[in-house]
């Protein structure tokens, strides 16, 4: 049985269309409306059959029992003002943005009595992005972290239904831990990523061909994350910034210790941190984290 | 045909032991010694059936036309000047690690006459350890990079055939400039591994049971990298101090400037920033190094 009849997303990406296909896939709604601000967008949703495209958001949420906002986090506020009107009461609202306390000082003014605003954010994704990035098994697995304003409700269970149904593996999280512990285990690797690219494509004494020919002793693991969604990025880091800028300088202050050790030829601080780093990755494998992502799979030669 | 009747392999971790079973199953010699100063190694090599496993590295290295040493960097001066009258006239001493300039600078002053001396590095590996973490396909396309000290000549072409043989793709590269374009694509973005995986592992505000548990959302990536051995990895950063000092020093910078864009909400610059490390990911791709390390594929679940 459906958990929502009519399901809205808006934004049509790898996150929307992967919602798209494993919500119809899982039988855990009944129809699904799509909108995208991009004409090309919406013509390529409507191409995949990802569900029934509107040319207005507004045509989107009216039906909708749920509706998911899957665009950058910087574009949710007014999203939510745009829709608002338009929204069935009793409608669920709800979103997948990887910084939760922002969206939600930004969507809430906005959302009309007898709607019930639910952030959400799903821990899955690749570096690919667009409509036909999107797969149904994304989620199975994987984190779905909710971060409730309030006590737990009826549409809240509903919610964690929904994403049960996709596969997911769904949480309840305080909306401010949410966004300090995403500073470390995803935004700031990925800030870290993008920089540690961007350094190697400025040096002069090593010609880019070099760096990208024996990428394959570490710095390729770095590529990739730094292959994401530039705009999703852009504004993760600008909805996030106090909990990244805490967590950067933890960083920076620990790599200078490692560079004076580095420095000075103390070989016994190396072996230490690099012993405790080990230890932390043995945790990850048993805590069944370390799959790898999809796309891996597929973009991989014949090994 | 064979490349070396006799190869001696010093050192029995994961490269030592893929050398041992790819040589032998690729036909480039026809019997393979082995010593590694741990007996608990060398039981083990024994048990594998890696090859004759001998009790000491003079005795390892007696018969053999090809020496090659697979410890970590530090030791291999020390393990020169051991073996060093042991060595047959004529035969190639080569090694396999991942810093060029100070191993051919421990190593050279106890090369006798007659034998070979040919620095190489195989960019390849995974985060795995020990005799029984190798595989015979570790090599297979990928590159192989030799520094000799001098002119081109025999030895270094026999050299050359064995790691084809192997699957390796083949180049020769000035010995100062691997350790440039090394510390860019592998030991600083190894550090930078090390380094987040301890930072996040302090944390007191963020137990490691979240950390762990939400890794999928990019920190996973790093700690893999930082899964790997300790002690080879202390002895790459004494041994490439200023190579990895020097890109340290423009990552650090180029981060400042991150950081900065962050705590004034500059979205362009950051957007900039992130779309040019998106085109360096495309080049990797392209370039066909964008295979996922074997054990990937091995720890995967059904994805």
């Amino acid at each position: 049985m459906s958990v929502f009849p009519t399901l809205a997303i808006l934004g049509v990406g790898l996150i929307g269309s992967s919602i798209a296909r494993a919500a119809r896939e899982a039988g855990a709604v009944d129809r699904v409306t799509l909108y995208d601000p991009n004409p090309d967008v919406r013509a390529r949703a409507r191409a995949l059959g990802l569900g029934d495209v509107a040319d207005t958001a507004a045509d989107a949420v009216r039906d909708a029992d749920c509706v998911i906002l899957a665009m950058p986090v910087g574009a949710m506020g007014a999203a939510a003002q745009e829709i608002a009107p338009h929204l069935k009461p009793g409608a669920i609202l709800s979103d997948v943005g990887s910084v939760k306390r922002a969206v939600a000082d930004a969507v809430s003014p906005h959302v009309p009595a007898g709607v019930h605003f639910i952030p959400a954010h799903p821990i899955a994704g690749t570096e690919q992005s667009g409509p036909d990035a999107g797969f149904s098994s994304l989620f199975r697995n994987r984190w779905m972290l909710i971060t409730p304003l309030g006590p737990a409700t009826p549409a809240q269970s509903a919610l964690a239904d929904f994403w049960t149904k996709l596969g997911a593996l769904v949480d309840v999280m305080d909306i401010d831990r949410h966004d300090l512990v995403l500073a470390i285990t995803s935004h700031v690797p990925h800030l870290i990523a993008f920089n540690i690219v961007a350094t190697a494509e400025d040096l002069e004494a090593v010609t880019e061909s070099e760096v990208v020919k024996y990428s394959a002793g570490g710095f390729r693991d770095f590529t990739r994350l730094a292959a994401s969604d530039p705009i999703m990025w852009r504004d993760v880091f600008l909805a996030n910034r106090d909990a990244v800028l805490e967590i950067l300088g933890r960083f920076t202050e620990d790599l200078a210790a490692l560079q004076r050790a580095i420095r000075w030829g103390d070989g016994e601080a190396l072996h230490a941190i690099f012993t405790r780093a080990r230890r932390v990755r043995r945790e990850v494998i048993e805590a069944g984290q370390d799959i790898a992502a999809p796309n891996f799979g597929r973009n991989a030669g014949a090994e």
